[in-house]
């Protein structure tokens, strides 16, 4: 069994092969955002360098969110795409777990945070337990200061992932002092052998079809379209 | 400052660009063994990707090993070719190390284990203690049989990576019981962006210029060698 997993849903571009026994590679650039050029050559020459074509593949995996909507749109449509052209199941991954999922067996919280704009984070709090990755507060959107809020009642250090740690380092460490933890550079991105291995866990419980984008909140121009609506009610 | 780092020790060849701020990019492919093939043009896509040319990389890195002799030796020649043509630092990374980084703030023992031959392991133990990685047990060949006999001992559990888990799992399962664990496959593989992180550190350091190869054995030829002088001694 052959599965291509990617996730576009930030800056980062990045897609892997995996079978049952292994990554058999991974590629992700961090440089730019230019899903729309970079994503399809950097499919083929993955796929190419492992001496496969796209017609070995047999799972197709996508990160849905929550993050940049054309990131997402355009990982979901090009996955979507192989997949009805060859005719193969798509599993959908959240995109909080697969950051979290990059600290596979750390100590303490796992905190995955994504910017939303106006104080607004796309986060959810895990654990680890034995190998096991157990949501301790659900995927959602939050104001920064209610998330702050709830970390500060617990006495557990929390490493963060995601893109919005540098914008809010400055409260998170004035509000969480010494339980404020940020792993090594390669752990805060979006690795999609992450989004892979939850996907290849998915595929074997049956859990496949269903990839629709995880938005969580509406986009600017839905807010717009809303708020012109309501004033010609 | 751009750092560009490698690892060749085994059937992974994996290449990653860093800067101060993030991993700019990572290429690894899990195939097949043609690092002689391969290598280069891993750097070139790598490099291209990121808008960069070779000029612009500050500081290369390699992983030195223990590990595949000729794989290892493509490695730091390539690493060194690059680094002398452009007249910049090399840092050297032992793979161990390298790989024991894959499984940052792990809870328990992290246990690379490389096969070294005749149920002989280059190995090592590392334990995640806030954020840093302490030495355990120094790193080394041991014959499997002793490696389990120190990890016995302890009570911890330990999380094995790197590409001896295969060959020896039955061992490892029946000596440590529920103690034997083996996180998800992208883990268990050296990865560039690991190799680049320590490096970093080294780095800042002043930790340059020595890149000679970490053997720990010699070679199949150099003990057929030794014994051909002994007879005739």
């Amino acid at each position: 069994m052959k599965l291509l997993a990617l996730d576009t849903s930030s800056m980062t571009a990045t897609v892997a092969l995996l079978d049952e026994d292994k990554v058999i590679g991974e590629y992700t650039l961090n440089h730019r955002k230019s899903h729309s050029e970079k994503l399809m050559p950097m499919i083929e020459e993955i796929v190419r360098s492992c001496e496969l074509t796209p017609k070995d593949i047999d799972v197709f995996a996508v990160s849905l969110g929550p993050g940049s909507f054309t990131g997402l749109r355009i990982g979901i449509a090009t996955i979507r795409a192989m997949a009805q052209a060859l005719d193969k199941p798509v599993v959908g991954v959240p995109t909080l777990e697969a950051l979290a999922f990059n600290l596979f067996q750390s100590t303490g919280f796992v905190c995955p945070i994504i910017d939303a704009q106006r104080d607004l984070v796309y986060t959810g709090v895990f654990q680890w337990v034995k190998g096991q990755m157990v949501e301790v507060v659900p995927q959602q959107v939050l104001h920064i200061d209610e998330l702050m809020d709830r970390l500060q009642k617990e006495t557990e250090a929390v490493y963060f992932v995601g893109d919005a740690i540098d914008k809010f380092s400055l409260i998170l460490k004035e509000r969480l002092g010494a339980q404020f933890q940020v792993p090594p550079k390669k752990f805060l991105i979006p690795s999609a052998a992450s989004v892979g291995e939850i996907a290849k866990i998915k595929f074997e419980k049956g859990l496949v079809g269903d990839i629709a984008p995880i938005y969580m909140r509406k986009s600017a121009a839905e807010v717009q379209y809303d708020e012109k609506m309501k004033g010609r009610a």
